[in-house]
């Protein structure tokens, strides 16, 4: 089985994201956990590129785009891939639809052309779940505080669009959870944990 | 206008490119010279990973060519891009048709899939003619001698799939244009200029 977490920054995936893999083990299940993009040696020398923030290192969105994409690759063939033929459990921080909803929704690159390499990126590696933690763009502002990379230091209409982008895919995609974050943190694991049981049950 | 060179590795590209440019320059042009991947910022930090060649760095095809377009992203936005609406000559030592060659026809990818995730990455920008410099595998290997790089490496089949692969191309696009490399530099370069010369006459 493979789970992704994703949502605008700020809304507690990281926190969600370790009680749940515990959460797992606990079940008997063995876990792989990565995030996206990194955990592969080449995706984390990527994911440095992308966050470097550099004017000397100007990178065009379609660029971006396309980096996330090769971090991605790596992944699925280095990790996701082969841990889901041993029959682990691999839980990803983020996955394709954060480029949907960053570089198409609310970014400028088209969706069919994110889509589309998304598509062959993955090479059919999907999710059978996505959780999507969700709350409004103000109150995830709140929790993240002053710390921000570059991502995170986009602006309020960005953010808005961003979770806007996020409701409006999960509202065409069945895999995709919307879970309401504004709750407590182990309110929030209960929720994640009530969608992802009868997922584990069916597969055993 | 905008020329690309590509062919298998000691075929003489670089001699061919400097000659071009300089007669491009002799001609009245205002050029901007590039390599794919590279050129920017961005594109030199994708090569270095592409030919690092580190074992504890594995890239997998899919996200060795996702690399390769995510490098060509950047040339064609930050610089390939602006010179052509600036009115200069673009010569670029390679571009998409490689990677439809290295990963689609030698390597393990499909072509539809090379092909695709290319168009996304330069969004329209496509070389006026490419020169493909073309000559036997064993007389190529004889040129590149002892020195070679990760890409370099590659044996006989898959360099000789590498050839055939750039002949089927040229057969399907008449804007590649194929250059019998076996020929003196000077002759090579002369038949190069052959081709330019109408293309830039009908331009101005």
């Amino acid at each position: 089985m493979f789970f992704s977490f994703d949502g605008i920054d700020g809304v507690g995936k990281s926190t969600q994201i370790h009680l749940f893999c515990d959460w797992l083990v606990a079940q008997g299940c063995e876990v792989t956990q990565c995030r996206d993009p990194g955990s592969s040696a080449l995706g984390e020398q990527i994911r440095n590129l992308l966050l470097a923030d550099d004017p000397a290192m100007p990178i065009h969105r379609r660029a971006e785009m396309l980096l996330y994409m090769a971090a991605r690759a790596q992944l699925v063939e280095q990790i996701i891939r082969p841990s889901l033929e041993r029959r682990k459990v691999v839980v990803s921080d983020r996955y394709v639809l954060a480029n949907v909803v960053y570089q198409g929704h609310a970014g400028q690159l088209s969706l069919a052309d994110v889509r589309s390499v998304g598509s062959v990126t993955i090479d059919g590696v999907r999710p059978d779940a996505v959780f999507l933690l969700d709350m409004p763009v103000q109150l995830a502002d709140e929790r993240l505080g002053q710390q921000r990379d570059r991502m995170e230091r986009q602006g309020d209409a960005f953010r808005q669009r961003l979770r806007d982008g996020f409701l409006t895919e999960a509202a065409d995609d069945r895999s995709i959870h919307v879970v309401d974050a504004t709750r407590s943190i182990d309110e929030v694991h209960a929720a994640i944990c009530a969608i992802a049981s009868p997922l584990l049950e069916a597969r055993r």
